[in-house]
């Protein structure tokens, strides 16, 4: 101990006790420093947004992982404010997407919130679109008009450009209902294909599930993460899954998203 | 396989069937399903309320451990509204504690959001208190009135029930003040007692450390999760570091207060 100290200057000590001890374990789950992810938000909250839990959790194992990542949303109103207590529309109330999305920064660095107009997919390795129902209300019209739905310009041009490059692109929950819409013939999972209610828990919104076939795109029943390896989509159904004891299995199939994510970026 | 399969009946076999794979990881992180804990939000959102991350990744780790819980908010209106792009006060904006701390709830079973009043220590066996400046604004009058502030008297109760009860009290980032005001003479870190800022990062709110010693709190330089084991407080500094790249260890901080929290709850 006193020997290996010796062998280190004062001052390279002084920055070493300035560290967290809990330092060291960086790079156990993977090193993907030189990786950029798009992450795009559409709100802030399950009824009305991005779903808080899939957000952070993706944020969360991107970070775990060591890939560099950007917060992007469009900068309009959403199409409503959901009171979260009464799972009704609040009336009078007005938010703007962009604007509730900063929510989940921290005000520096990769930790801001920018304008979905400005991303640029030459400029990142993939993209990733955590769910929630914002992904129905504010990046599309589909909870108007389901499988005839129309995107978000910004959406529509943002998964085109990442799949004609050849860059990964991860959904969660609802998100893959945007890119059934603007690549049809991929293939992806929303998890169950009708309700299994069970003590586990239920699956209430497997309309969707429907309405992507009907979009012309694959579905396979999947726990998980599924990865349709020509298209390099990456999908996890997390919330389409609702329950009430277990939902840290939902954490571990973002975490095998972001991983799918991170590997065929590099591809 | 085939022998194996032959001892279970069609109708398990199609149990089973229905349940996820990933189901059979359960109790990997412990089984805690007899423990009941309380988590106390102050609404949604670092810059006004409870931070996202603490929230999520507090959550999260009651969840793999297996441990119940229920979730809590005062019902009346926050102190203000921050637009998190700049933060700064958003004009004319007016929210409710309770029912912006629902879009963390997915609104069954213990997904849901409670009113602070009904909150009763007697059916919990512990309670945490994630941060965020809800901490300082809505919770407490710390932002206005520093070491001298008011606890909510929901607050000032339940901290003063949970411990007179001899039951653990968890906090991360700013919520340790809430204990030192409640609780003279407690022992709490929240990090850095003056700002390093380094390439991993800053200490930009070093100035509470100060605030809850003059309160009578001793405090303890810590990076991880620090226990009081006399008073049953654990805390953990959390967001009170600002760091681009390395929040991960945030998450991993949170897991070791929820553990600790769990491990007291028995004792």
């Amino acid at each position: 101990m006193f020997a290996s100290r010796a062998l280190l200057s004062k001052q390279t000590l002084n920055v070493l006790a300035r560290q967290p001890a809990c330092f060291v374990h960086q790079g156990d789950y993977g090193n993907w420093g030189n990786t950029n992810i798009a992450v795009v938000f559409s709100g802030c909250g399950w009824w009305d947004g991005t779903d808080v839990h899939e957000a952070v959790y993706t944020m969360y194992h991107l970070s775990r992982n060591g890939a560099r990542f950007q917060m992007f949303a469009p900068n309009q109103q959403q199409m409503n404010v959901i009171d979260h207590m009464k799972k009704q529309p609040a009336s009078g109330e007005n938010r703007n997407i962009m604007v509730e999305a900063a929510r989940f920064s921290h005000g520096q660095g990769m930790m801001q919130m920018h304008d979905l107009s400005k991303l640029d997919a030459s400029t990142f390795d993939a993209v990733i679109f955590p769910g929630g129902h914002g992904i129905t209300k504010n990046l599309s019209t589909f909870v108007k008009e389901g499988k005839d739905c129309k995107l978000h310009s910004d959406v529509d041009r943002v998964l085109k450009e990442f799949h004609r490059n050849r860059k990964p692109i991860g959904l969660s929950s609802m998100a893959p209902m945007l890119a059934c819409r603007a690549l049809p013939g991929i293939e992806v999972t929303m998890g169950y294909e009708r309700d299994e209610t069970s003590r586990w828990g239920s699956w209430p919104h497997t309309s969707m599930v429907q309405a992507v076939k009907n979009m012309g795109a694959r579905h396979t029943l999947h726990h998980e993460a599924y990865v349709d390896e020509k298209n390099k989509v990456i999908s996890t159904p997390s919330f389409m899954w609702e329950t009430e004891y277990h939902y840290h299995y939902i954490f571990d199939g973002i975490g095998n998203m972001v991983k799918h994510v991170l590997r065929m970026s590099t591809q």
